[in-house]
């Protein structure tokens, strides 16, 4: 019954499911609170009150069709030029509502992008380690994923493979800092560095490439680092922003594309987003959550970016102290840990031992390290470090 | 910028758009209340106060991480366990939530499902009159839509037709009863002789084939007439349910997949279901509004029904009553009349003279006739009567 293009996805989404099942099963065993969970990118700060308040206020100060009916397919006019004085004011740009279009998520985003832009077989470049699920979007366009291999000193884009791997296909480059799974930003160098050479490249093969920057995590970074806005260093930018991390409303799929004037045909790509948002099913992003948004952005509701930040000091110092060996996270929820031993599911196996649930860093086509989610209970994080310990002492680390 | 597939839909949207700005021209000139605007399928009737209640409900007693945060990609379970019981107890079916997908609404779970079931030239069949965006649902996923075309006499599907149109080709077909642009229901026995066909063709050709049922209407039939429910009569019917009519939440988003267990792979089909939904970049069903569903059913809310029948009631008399010609529509909120030339866009043209904005049938695949959307005030309705029968005199009729 199903598709030739589907079938794969299903075949590989059951071993998802038995990793899944096994925390089940270990929680059923030793009680929940003695499985360590660190394996889910799922926020574990609560939405900020404003949300709630937003809501009420929504509910009593406007009108009932207007809040749950169709609006323009980008969202409504006024939450629009909401969020662009918002990006005006924080990043001195100088967006309009007409370069805003709301989306179900960024990663509907990110759809709605591929879709507008790619014929089959064009190429989209993404840096290892990357989220796979860029692969299952970039090939429902029949594009072709490229992939660019890790740079292990410091997770930062290896950009002289990078330029020898664009070619007269590459259609879109995909970046995501701060980054899933490193929790690396690209500061400022990096992004004017990645720039020049994709204007380099646009002339050499007289091409337009589309540097789409993925950003679920911009709000979430720490120790004052800044994040740089790309569509300042290059012309066809297009950002991917979500709210699902920076106001905890995952389930709500509420986000927005950011299509600057600058971009090539900027009118028409907005159009044609506008229409991909329309035919892939979304229509329009859910409604009340929109107003939220703009009441959100009004009341300046932000995350408890310090529950993460004290999560993220005591995992890293305590994973560090037992002698494991990773770089320190600047920004998202995630710590990426070297691991012990070459085949990093073999350690994943072992940490399981300990009821430590991690993943396997070839699930973002970077083998020999795992990811760790520290979006959990800071006490998870002080219960975990016993079995941390048992862990590093069969590797000789501690 | 565009790519090949997207480039064709911006041309068209043009058009619309052309249109949508005369609508915006004539009301500065007449002003607001003297330009009939019948074009758009937009709910007029306000969601019904148990959604208010509901939001305000689920906001007091259910946990902020719970509504607003990830569940598991098909939905929460007890929203759906809610509506299968719902369905079970309303149709006599035997539903579980394992049958229930939550989707953004019944547009995304047609693209889901076809995205799950077509690959490349495999075709979906359609009943013209239909909804055109089907054949941008379909070209997305490279299927090949074949039309059946309309009958006239009273509009329900061609069976003769449709039974020598079918291939070994065809993997999918879309029905939408109670219909938009006719309001046609389809009787117990139109559904019986279409399963009937199917089940000969699938045995013939031994393929699957599977009929969509696109159900954004289905509480919207007048008269006491009965919408029966397509499960009931063929093994592989799946539904696509939207809250957007039957709640009046358009903006929301909100609606879901049955696939029950009759279906051929019935579980490998929902599991991919649930993959094409997540790589669609829909990730889930928005959470709040899911919560809002259960609440919303086990309150029985229902929309204001009353208002569309009286508007259905009153244009339909008046118009017959001028000399137009059309069927009495027995479900959704459109009229399908006869253009009394037969170039209907020319009596579009010549109505708009009188401020009345109708949508040329052609735009349904079915020239020579119009839709009239009266999902209007009432009000519209009785203001609009003169303009109507200024334009029957200009054709002889009144």
């Amino acid at each position: 019954m199903i598709s030739e293009k589907m079938r794969p996805l299903v075949q590989n989404n059951s071993v998802i499911r038995v990793m899944f099942e096994e925390g089940k099963r270990l929680a059923g065993i030793y009680g929940a609170e003695n499985v360590y969970d660190f394996s889910l990118g799922n926020p574990s700060v609560p939405a900020p009150k404003e949300v709630e308040q937003a809501i009420l206020d929504t509910l009593r100060e406007e009108d009932s069709m207007f809040v749950h009916g169709y609006m323009s397919n980008a969202g409504y006019e006024d939450v629009r030029e909401t969020i662009a004085q918002s990006l005006n004011q924080r990043f001195g740009t100088s967006f309009g509502q007409d370069n805003i279009l709301m989306t179900v998520g960024a990663a509907s985003g990110l759809n709605v992008m591929l879709k507008t832009l790619l014929d089959p077989g064009d190429e989209v470049i993404v840096f290892a380690p990357y989220f796979l699920e860029y692969k299952n979007y970039v090939r429902g366009y029949d594009g072709k994923l490229v992939e660019i291999s890790p740079n292990t000193a410091d997770f930062q884009p290896n950009l002289e493979e990078f330029r020898e791997k664009i070619t007269a296909a590459t259609k879109a480059v995909i970046i995501n800092t701060p980054n899933n799974p490193t929790g690396v930003v690209y500061p400022e160098e990096t992004l004017e560095r990645m720039a020049q050479i994709l204007r380099e490249k646009e002339a050499e093969f007289g091409t337009d490439i589309v540097l789409l920057s993925d950003e679920p995590y911009r709000e979430l970074a720490y120790d004052g680092v800044e994040v740089p806005y790309v569509t300042k260093f290059y012309h066809n930018a297009v950002v991917c922003y979500s709210y699902s991390k920076s106001l905890s409303l995952p389930g709500e799929r509420i986000g927005y594309l950011v299509i600057p004037d600058e971009v090539t045909d900027s009118k028409d790509v907005f159009t044609a987003a506008v229409i991909a948002n329309r035919v892939l099913g979304c229509v329009n992003a859910p409604s009340l959550i929109q107003r939220v948004i703009k009441r959100c952005i009004e009341m300046g509701a932000t995350v408890d970016l310090a529950a993460y930040d004290r999560n993220r000091n005591r995992l890293y110092e305590g994973l560090k102290a037992l002698g494991f060996s990773c770089i320190k996270p600047e920004g998202a929820f995630y710590l990426f840990v070297k691991a012990p031993e070459a085949d990093e599911k073999a350690f994943c196996a072992k940490a399981q031992k300990y009821n430590l649930l991690l993943v396997p860093g070839s699930s973002f086509a970077c083998p020999g390290y795992v990811r760790i989610a520290y979006c959990v209970s800071y006490e998870q994080i002080e219960r975990s470090m016993p079995a941390f310990e048992k862990l590093a002492k069969e590797y000789g680390l501690a």
